[in-house]
């Protein structure tokens, strides 16, 4: 359990960074460009704006809304209100002033505010919280009518939200006339909280609180649900509580369970509340998860929800890599639980996890050109395997060429809202320090014990692992500087003004530095950043005997069109030297690492499937791009984790 | 393509094959004593015997006979027969008899014998050859009908099949008012063959090879069916002709496709047809699809058939092991087809493969007890994977426990009437060649040129690699002794009344001893048995890095019972001693192979999930068991493969 229940920390917002990385700059524009402009068409053509007209019959001859189309474009709202934050964009703002006026005039007398249960199946409001998504699109909603807002003061939308939220907050709570029930896809807790934050209305905070402290309880919400509905209704996924994370109150869960992005939420929501309460119960809980997560279930990569079949966690250590699902929103998510749980007391085994998550998983999600998705991320591409395997097995979410879109939108605008606000990640405050837990070059400006502070940070991290920052409060102050030393980094140097000096102290994997800043001091934080033998747990089967290669905060992956077919056989020497190049015709710039692996002799086999002796090895040239870069080229297999002996 | 397109040999009959292997023996008398009745009170208990009555209603309240069901009770009709053969039973006969009665009962006028499209749905029958199974059915009934006429002289069964096979010959045809049609489940081909042999009649022989030959051609009959159908009717894995090896013309068939179990059928008869008509093109095909088969598409235990979706080959090398299929039924297949390759000309490589799966892929399919059967024979089994799998995708057919029994229970049967013929796998004469093709320790007598000879084999094979043979010709006479050495045998010593010789020759596999034979001379056939270490192709990427153990024709697997959880992290060092011991307590009696492996140290782990720097190793002694004798204790993991580093 945490020493603080309180949190000492909070993000320096959006706004207050710019980001002038040459690896993240060159991906916001295209997110801003490509992404987020394509994302509307995608649910233009799909019928997702038009649907809030809530005209649809059956008779109309276009797709039924589907009951979590709200949240594909409530979510692309947030990533535009992030977008404009930064820099304001008429044509898109354009875009979204659209659909807000077609949100306001759907929204129904009472407040209510959904497209399927008002356009298609109005009687089943509120019929099946387990099975069906309207707290989780409500909450998606909240968060892109705040972000909006945040982005641009304009405040339609947002009032919008704020009467439904008015509303659900009378249909759910501990009345005789109301619901005791909470969402089967969690979502809504976070959207809550945030629609709080920007109003004030403890209303907000309460029916969050709500929604967390009634998960799970006896007798079970979702059972008399179901029995309500004579369990007419097919089940998703059975009855099984632990799918979406209501076997147990949520006090009581000790291990990951179920839906992985639902967790993830669940999770979020409740840092979130626990942040605002101050309730050690509830952030107790959430740490005893984090462990459960982080040092049990989830990839390298940062991603998480090995099993495909429910999209969800599967057992500790059962982390197979061809057939690992990792969907993209679940590593979002653990990104976005991870920053929450950062803000606690500035431990870096949250940032570790978010800048692992972030640099991988979640940037894998989208394709370099900004116009195709991965649903499922696996650490391993077989073609082959797939061959043998029943289609419907594997469905698009699984296909290995990334997509344009998915009948089940959640990832593309969910990955297009994290890049747009990857600044709020990367810089925290406390009353007398600065927290750096990424390292992105560019600047910001942040207030520290009433002082305003400017700190330029100059670096090509990824790439290399030395960071400048060019601290420059408006006049001489005293505060802490708390540079993150990364999982993945064994020694760095600390130099101010060209000075080599020891950090006062190591807090929580931070190196503390306080002095009184003078304007243009200049401080070094210059971390050795070798190309690491990445080993898993001897729990983890799927990896036994085999490492994956990392160079600072980058996972590496081997893909066919480098290394030829048959990538299984390769088997790395203990004791190979790898080199690093910078490659910057590849993959827009990607500093690859090289050496020699061997292999078989095929030749040596004359065709023979089984022999006595050993083969004959022959040395097998490699080339590892990093992981997030996969999939841009032609389609073939790929490796994360290579042989080693 | 062979240099003969006849057969050169002819395998000793059953009846004239006494097996006293202390391997062999006890499992002969179980399969008398406790499968055979087991087999018939399933059958009986689910309805598969009383169905014959052919009363059966929906209003019932019994199963509907299902369209396979007459062939279950027909693989174990034959399977009675040849235990019959060789030692009648009074019991098991009447139960036959009872049985035979119900069955020319249930003969219909014109000679069709079928349950379920009398009993059923007789409007529909012969109008879907691709998807039901009559023609099949009707194969097997020939199989048993045969076998028990030879095993008993009870000419009844004989009789009814011989009706339908009649009848069956004025269906199908080339004719203006005949169906130019083939089974989508192959079997009748072998069926007619060996009512061919048993009658004589060259009808028989003849409507196997209009079988073998239509299929595959153009027009395509199973389209032509469908269409007549209106494709009213769902198709068995969709309309792809390769599920059932009708994609081509047989003779220009290459890579072994489809249903394991039907592609073995297939190819078998092809060589039963060739071997009879002396087809050049017939025999080079199976020849062309036996390198696919035994090259590229086959486990080392002899199991085929990789893809659960369609208990179907994959693609060249794509051979998983948690995830193999390796039906109990293709192996019997494999085996069958090998036999009869084998006559041709005597190539040990058809009889090698023969015995790797005999000993390994096809007994693994029974319990040492008798009464529980696999139908899946994976080469590994990992609890923890399938726990994160739907379980529609694995059902019993999968399970890593046996099972009493199965829905579709063709692999019961089908290991009965394998073991129970055993005696008929071992010997093959020529004009002037006894061929000694498996070790079973026993007595056997044969005619060659003429010649009455008796031999005398003592051997405790599997186990040993000594073999005695008293060879006792009725006065001296003049032949060759042909003994095969094994594909897994490095060094065997050949002594003749003591003195160590040189064979003749080798001759395709076998040591060619040609001399004249006095009655009692004694030959020593001393095959050196190590411990091996087997390796997979290149190619075989789910087997990279790893060996497997065999000893003799017995591969070895490690169940987590004698070595603990975890067992993909052990790694058996490259020059790790191996050591063979007898353990007469263990398995019903088992030559055990024991050594140290090495495993990383968990506790140097401290709980974390990844870590940069390798671990220290601890020795971890391991006892491997003979892959045949695994899963008859408690429930746990397996595996064949292990890590060599």
């Amino acid at each position: 359990m945490s020493d603080t229940t309180c949190r000492r920390l909070t993000p320096v917002p959006l706004t207050q960074v710019s980001i002038e990385s040459a690896f993240w700059a060159p991906r916001l524009r295209t997110n801003r460009d490509v992404t987020l402009p394509i994302e509307y068409q995608q649910c233009k053509y799909t019928g997702r704006i038009d649907a809030w007209k809530l005209d649809w019959t059956p008779e109309s001859g276009t797709e039924e809304p589907h009951i979590f189309w709200d949240s594909d474009i409530a979510k692309w709202i947030e990533a535009v209100g992030y977008a404009v934050a930064i820099e304001r964009d008429p044509e898109l703002e354009a875009l979204v002033d659209g659909v807000v006026d077609l949100m306001e005039a759907a929204q129904q007398p009472d407040g209510y505010l959904n497209i399927h249960f008002t356009a298609v199946e109005p009687e089943l409001r509120w019929s099946n919280l387990r099975d069906w998504h309207e707290l989780y699109c409500a909450g998606h909603l909240m968060e892109g009518a705040v972000a909006y807002y945040e982005g641009t003061g304009k405040r339609k939308l947002l009032d919008v939200l704020c009467r439904y939220a008015d509303y659900i907050d009378t249909v759910f709570g501990p009345g005789d006339d109301q619901l005791p029930g909470y969402p089967g896809h969690e979502e809504i807790e976070l959207g809550l909280v945030k629609l709080y934050r920007a109003t004030g209305n403890e209303r907000y905070l309460n029916l969050a609180k709500f929604f967390v402290d009634e998960r799970g309880q006896q007798p079970h919400y979702f059972d008399i649900e179901a029995q309500r509905r004579g369990k007419a209704l097919p089940a998703h996924y059975g009855d099984n509580h632990d799918y979406n994370q209501s076997h147990l109150p949520v006090r009581e869960q000790e291990t990951a369970e179920g839906h992985a992005v639902r967790a993830m939420y669940l999770y979020s929501g409740m840092a979130d509340v626990a942040g605002e309460t101050g309730d050690p119960t509830l952030l107790a809980a959430c740490e005893t998860l984090w462990d459960n997560v982080t040092k049990k279930r989830m990839y390298l990569i940062g991603g998480i929800g090995s099993a495909p079949h429910g999209e969800r966690f599967s057992v500790d250590y059962d982390l197979p890599n061809d057939d690992g699902y990792l969907e993209t929103c679940a590593a979002i998510g653990l990104v976005f639980w991870a920053q929450r749980m950062l803000q606690y007391d500035g431990d870096s085994r949250y940032a570790d996890v978010m800048e692992r998550a972030l640099y991988n998983g979640c940037l894998s999600g989208i394709s370099l050109s900004g116009d195709r998705f991965f649903y499922g991320n696996p650490l391993e591409v077989d073609l082959d395997a797939r061959r043998g395997q029943p289609q419907h097995y594997r469905g698009t979410s699984m296909a290995p060429v990334r997509q344009e879109w998915f009948g089940c939108a959640c990832c593309p605008p969910n990955i297009a809202r994290l890049l747009a606000s990857v600044g709020s990640y990367v810089y925290s405050t406390s009353d007398d320090a600065l927290y750096v837990h990424l390292f992105i070059a560019g600047e910001t400006k942040v207030e520290i014990g009433g002082q305003s502070v400017s700190v330029e940070q100059v670096t090509e991290y990824p790439w290399q692992g030395h960071v400048k920052l060019v601290v420059t409060p408006e006049t001489a102050a005293t505060f802490a500087l708390a540079l993150r030393k990364p999982d993945w980094c064994r020694v760095a140097e600390l130099r101010i003004n060209g000075k080599t000096v020891e950090p006062d102290t190591m807090r929580k994997g931070y190196a503390m530095v306080t002095r009184e800043w003078q304007p243009g001091d200049v401080v070094h934080w210059m971390m050795e950043m070798p190309i690491e033998r990445m080993r898993a747990n001897p729990a983890v089967r799927h990896d036994a005997g085999r490492v994956a290669l990392q160079r600072g905060p980058l996972v590496y992956c081997l893909e066919e069109l480098d290394n030829g077919p048959n990538m299984a056989d390769l088997i790395l020497p203990a004791d190979a030297p790898l080199t690093v190049r910078w490659r910057g015709d590849l993959l827009g710039g990607v500093m690859v690492v090289e050496g020699d692996m061997l292999r078989r002799d095929s030749l040596a086999w004359e065709g023979a499937l089984y022999q006595m002796d050993p083969s004959p090895l022959v040395v097998a040239p490699f080339t590892a791009i990093s992981y997030y870069a996969g999939a841009n080229r032609e389609l073939g297999n790929m490796i994360v984790w290579v042989r080693e002996g």
